[in-house]
């Protein structure tokens, strides 16, 4: 998939700053708040002629990308890829701790389903809008084969654009990012490893909950996957170890970048499709905000990479998307501060 | 001033554990939303005889209390003890950091007066409502003497108490708690040293943004303080080192713990009326939750003190109650994962 992305354009930067400055406040006494309030600001200035000095969050919503992983079969992950679909039916359904929280944060949900084994066929009346687009019914078992071909990448992407591209027609300014897969802390892990370099030992985690022997285990899969010494080109590192909701997640940040909205990352699995977005079109790093911390130790390979620390990190290990649906509320309060807070001319404060 | 305070009541631990042991997701995995979510069940099912499954926030309401220091006239902080009262009328216009992320999150605004120097008389029409309950026009420079009498503490705390019983009254449950104080800083650090014993160049550090010389003097003077060698009871520290707002605040504290309503302490100079409250009657302490880790790395050691982990990490160092403010969207989000998503039989999950 080709993409103009552009590098953000930093003409408007000394403004943007300057507004900062000028609230009541001591210079940088609101910490991240202010990077935030910085990058959301020089996105939505991109391509303005004139400088627009105000900054807005429209219909954030939140995309939570589904499938499966042929690797499971090895059991290597706390439950079975039944759990997979069961899941996106609670999502569906409204019951799921990330339908609470873009409940609590006014998010709007959508569930993809890229590839989970059993399609969910009878059109579920639900709480999140359901979209079907799959790319097959679960990945192969890439200890043993490639996890897909080369062009289910290639349509898997194209996909991931094109739900990035309606969700913007309909209003959308701020991408959020989750996912669901019994399995897919392996990929990202294989991900990472094969990407960065990083020993399997070091990329490899408890996912949410495994024992010290599935660990090993998970660890000698890898290990195995790699030693077919496929490159550590993108599409080909997806193609090997990827799974579908990594590879339509990918596709949805490059089409987000490529727009120009900001993207907000959730955890790991989310973090290893930023990553192979980032190695696709490094621009890409500029249009990124990054939710949370995870559990998950790898996480923070995974983000030394990306030069990116997370706005929070209160040990979740869930998915979904959680971390990123928490994290929108600082957003806000970013924008908001610097939308409405008085200076110190307006404030007659002398500080 | 004498208060009921008691322990928080463990009957229904097991029962509100194992509800959230129950919602559709592995054991643990909301992490720090989990104890949140078990902190406020526990707090609002104090003296019930049966268990409520839910837990609400009420019209959740932040107390923001000004006063100034004597302190100030040695040149220790960034800005003129003119600065507090600027900023109080900012706050009451709606112009502040505060009012903002207080909009952001539906949180109800209170400004208190507790003993800036020059009062406010021109009632003004604001945004935020405001309370005039003076303990005089700043307190006395604590290098040299009391800043107060323990007379003042006294009426503080009561003062305290009074607009936390009435702001219940008018429906609250859940208090959020700030501050403005030119100078309370060197308080906050002198309470610190006092109560504890750490040095005072551990307790001291840069404020909201002071340089190494004016570092060094605010601590010179809190060694003055100390040298007076008075007794690390609360209510003598208060007087010695303490500030107007900083007692207001432990009154308040107080007041909500004897009721039974959690409060949301924001950074430093709270975290000091905090430890404060602790101290006298330790019970408190269940009713406590901790917002931020300030800037301010003397923080670390008070909040070793209370064997509190704050929900955020911001870089923040402004104090107005901002990090209470921004942590309020966590608190509600563990609200509605407890009383709203899915158990596994519900959803038919089978993790």
């Amino acid at each position: 998939m080709k993409c103009a992305i552009t590098r953000l354009d930093r003409r408007f930067q000394d403004q943007i700053q300057t507004i900062i400055d000028h609230k009541t406040k001591p210079q940088g006494a609101l910490g991240r708040l202010e990077s935030c309030a910085l990058q959301l600001a020089l996105i939505q200035n991109q391509g303005n002629t004139c400088f627009n000095q105000t900054v807005h969050i429209s219909a954030p919503t939140m995309l939570v990308f589904a499938g499966d992983h042929g690797i499971v079969e090895h059991d290597i992950s706390i439950a079975p890829s039944a759990v997979t679909r069961q899941m996106v039916l609670n999502f569906i359904s409204g019951g799921a701790a990330i339908n609470c929280f873009c409940r609590t944060n006014g998010i709007n949900l959508k569930v993809i389903d890229a590839g989970i084994i059993e399609p969910i066929t009878d059109n579920q009346a639900g709480e999140a809008i359901f979209i079907s687009q799959r790319l097959g019914a679960s990945t192969k078992d890439f200890s043993k084969q490639a996890a897909m071909t080369e062009m289910q990448v290639e349509e898997g992407l194209l996909l991931g654009k094109q739900v990035v591209e309606q969700t913007i027609k309909q209003g959308c300014n701020l991408l959020l990012l989750g996912e669901m897969g019994i399995g897919n802390t392996s990929s990202a892990s294989a991900i990472l490893a094969a990407l960065t370099g990083h020993s399997v030992s070091h990329c490899v985690g408890l996912g949410t909950g495994i024992d010290a022997l599935q660990l090993t285990k998970k660890q000698q899969l890898i290990e195995q996957a790699l030693a077919r010494q496929f490159v550590n080109a993108p599409m080909t590192v997806m193609a090997e170890v990827g799974g579908f909701e990594i590879v339509q997640m990918v596709g949805a940040i490059l089409a987000a970048a490529e727009v120009g909205i900001a993207i907000l990352i959730d955890g790991f699995i989310v973090t290893s499709a930023a990553l192979l977005a980032c190695r696709m079109y490094p621009q890409t790093r500029d249009y990124l905000v990054f939710a949370h911390q995870s559990n998950e130790q790898a996480h923070l390979l995974m983000l030394a990479e990306l030069e990116a620390k997370p706005l929070l990190d209160l040990g979740l290990r869930l998915g979904e998307g959680t971390g990123a649906a928490l994290a929108l509320p600082l957003l806000q309060a970013s924008v908001d501060f610097y939308n409405d807070m008085a200076s110190f001319n307006d404030a007659g404060v002398a500080l």
